[in-house]
């Protein structure tokens, strides 16, 4: 390939600098939206910019945004960037490498000193993993204008909720509107990220270029039986909450195992009472649902439904379920991967074509501007978690792929 | 029915007065073993204790003690009683009845002016529930002198052992050997419960003379799998623990129910890492198992472990299991069993004769002394929650009963 223009020391010194912000025992990251964590790493990330000259500002969700104009300057934008907050424990690449990417991206640029037309502005997404208020992509949602006020009503484990957590860290719910980008004023967003699966490790590729976004689907489902005592009542009298809900999760397993590309998972189940000796009288439990072919995504969810109905009649226990997002699967814009794919021509290097499995801020974009996305090779596909690891090099390779397609995009 | 001796106004008050410690807002109470709830009940138990007459101790593991002399100092103890700890958001009744009701009865045995020759000593014991440690019984296990170094090192939710704790409540766990009474030293363990089961309820009685108590066996199931990104990992490239929990759950019901009388339990479990959309590389679980026949508890854990290993090694899971505690069922002894009935035939009221799905401190002392046990009606079944109900008049026939059997006993 040809020698690439980026700074992989300074990219990667900062990611490692990056990962020490809510560092826990395991080496693994845990930045919670609307943290101080989250604060540090913002402040981090906008000293940053400000040192490579762009004009930084937050807008009213908390997105970090730093600007740097372009020779029209009422041209509309080029969103580049990704998220600082992380799951619980997760790992030092997802989010950060596609923010400091971008920001050394443009520190390329002015390095170079390429000029272009459209103004470029680096984003940092706030709460872009829904690990605090179980949805996520607050910060794309609001610029879409799609954030509404039931999103923020929503709460986390201890009952605050989004509004409240957005008043601790210094901002109003009410004005949240103000970070709606206007129609046509965005002309793409262009995104970096970890693969976080195996398909670019097993084709020895460093990077590859997305072709949509698979969209996740979440549910709660709360399993309403009857507590009493573990000794005392003999199983057939028994409304065990529990016992209902692993049947149903055997039953969402299988479900999607019947398909090609579905995949169901149950991260958080909590059980009540919670007593070793009380049989459980409430099971709670998420359901993650995706599939990149939203009508096989459906049918799938319709299974479960039916399935998770009969077994909890069957039972005479009480089942609710509520919808905690349905996200379409998005498209990439065909024109943004022709130009990510004119890039790596010029730089010599092959790529792969492959879907995200995994839900990104591009998606909640794609009703304002063109989404592009571009993928760095995963160590064992492990992600959200402290081993999620990508090589300096490959790192380089992915911004010096994202460098050379903003030149491109921002002209 | 004779007309009874005890004080049920003065019964029912105290029972409701001590169901103020640890009160929630739900109604439920919950006071947990070497707390600050613990501890105000022991407190407020003792004094009235001291009111009664009785000379006020608590032994080395936390046991509350209040001893009243017969006219033969030397002669074996006769011990009344049951517990002060809760489950959480437990009810009023399950522990207090048993040590409010043997005062209640020494109390009434003093204001009649019977002579006695056995010393009886009124106990409350220290963490019967086990809700705190996964294990139960600690008191009944210390004074047994079967508390051993390994209980003491068992840990609660936060990481507390039993030994911290009790050095905590100003217990010295090194001393823990001087609870226990001596071979020969204890005449009889009467004690007064709560059915927490349906069975008087059906036959319309209000008091039942207990045969037997079925063993719990509790054990901890560890299922170790790999966490990774919900989005990402196909269906068949998986090694998710929760999905194989939820087999092994529905094994064990089904293996339970496959029996007449045994009662399989999964009350506790948790999931790591525990994010929406990360698939669980860990889940944890309790199962508690009983039947008053050994034999047939025994098979029904083989086969649910033998499943659980299929299950496991089919899905490429590491599964460890834990015991906790293996308690066998243990028979009343016949004698209390026929001075019981005795009794309840001169107070001119009916008695059933059932064995007991839950354990109580009594099996602890089977190998130390004859143990009896007698059960009031609970109201629907429930016990563990805070619709928790046993009428005033079904306890202070049940402690009239103790009453009566006290008074053949110590003589």
């Amino acid at each position: 390939m040809a020698s690439g223009s980026v700074n992989q020391e300074r990219l990667w010194s900062r990611l490692m600098r990056l990962a020490e912000i809510g560092r826990q025992a395991s080496g693994g990251v845990t930045r919670m939206s609307f943290t101080r964590e989250e604060r540090m790493a913002k402040d981090l990330v906008a000293g940053w910019m400000q040192g490579t000259g762009l004009s930084v500002r937050e807008d009213a969700v908390g997105n970090l945004i730093g600007r740097l104009d372009g020779t029209d300057a009422h041209a509309p934008v080029v969103l580049v960037g990704s998220h600082l907050d992380s799951v619980p424990n997760g790992g030092k690449f997802d989010g950060p490498l596609g923010v400091l990417g971008a920001l050394e991206a443009v520190q390329t640029l002015r390095a170079q000193g390429i000029s272009h037309i459209h103004p470029i502005e680096v984003i940092a997404f706030t709460d872009e993993e829904g690990a605090r208020f179980r949805f996520g992509m607050i910060g794309s949602r609001a610029l879409a204008g799609t954030l509404t006020a039931e999103h923020l009503q929503a709460q986390d484990a201890d009952g605050v909720t989004v509004a409240e957590a957005m008043r601790s860290a210094g901002l109003s719910p009410e004005t949240v509107h103000k970070a709606a980008r206007a129609a046509g004023s965005v002309k793409a967003y262009v995104e970096l990220h970890i693969e976080q699966g195996r398909v670019l490790e097993a084709a020895n590729l460093p990077v590859g270029i997305v072709t949509g976004i698979a969209g996740p689907l979440w549910l709660r489902f709360r399993i309403l039986g009857e507590a009493g005592h573990a000794g005392t009542t003999p199983m057939r009298m028994r409304k065990d909450a529990l016992a209902a809900a692993a049947q149903v999760l055997t039953a969402a397993e299988t479900a999607a195992a019947g398909q090609k590309r579905t995949v169901a998972t149950v991260g958080q189940l909590t059980v009540s009472p919670g007593g070793v000796n009380i049989i459980p009288g409430c099971a709670e439990f998420t359901l993650d649902l995706r599939d990149t072919d939203e009508s096989v995504r459906d049918e799938v969810e319709r299974q479960i439904r039916h399935q998770a109905e009969a077994i909890c009649a069957r039972r005479g226990v009480r089942l609710e379920i509520q919808e905690l997002q349905r996200v379409p699967p998005v498209s990439c814009s065909a024109w943004l991967q022709e130009e990510m794919a004119g890039c790596a021509q010029e730089m010599g290097i092959q790529t792969l074509s492959l879907p995200s499995g995994a839900g990104h801020d591009g998606m909640q974009l794609a009703g304002l501007c063109p989404v592009g996305m571009l993928f760095v090779r995963s160590k064992d596909g492990i992600s959200h978690q402290p081993e999620e690891w990508s090589s300096p090099e490959d790192c380089a390779i992915g911004v010096e792929l994202l460098y050379r397609t903003l030149v491109r995009v921002a002209n």
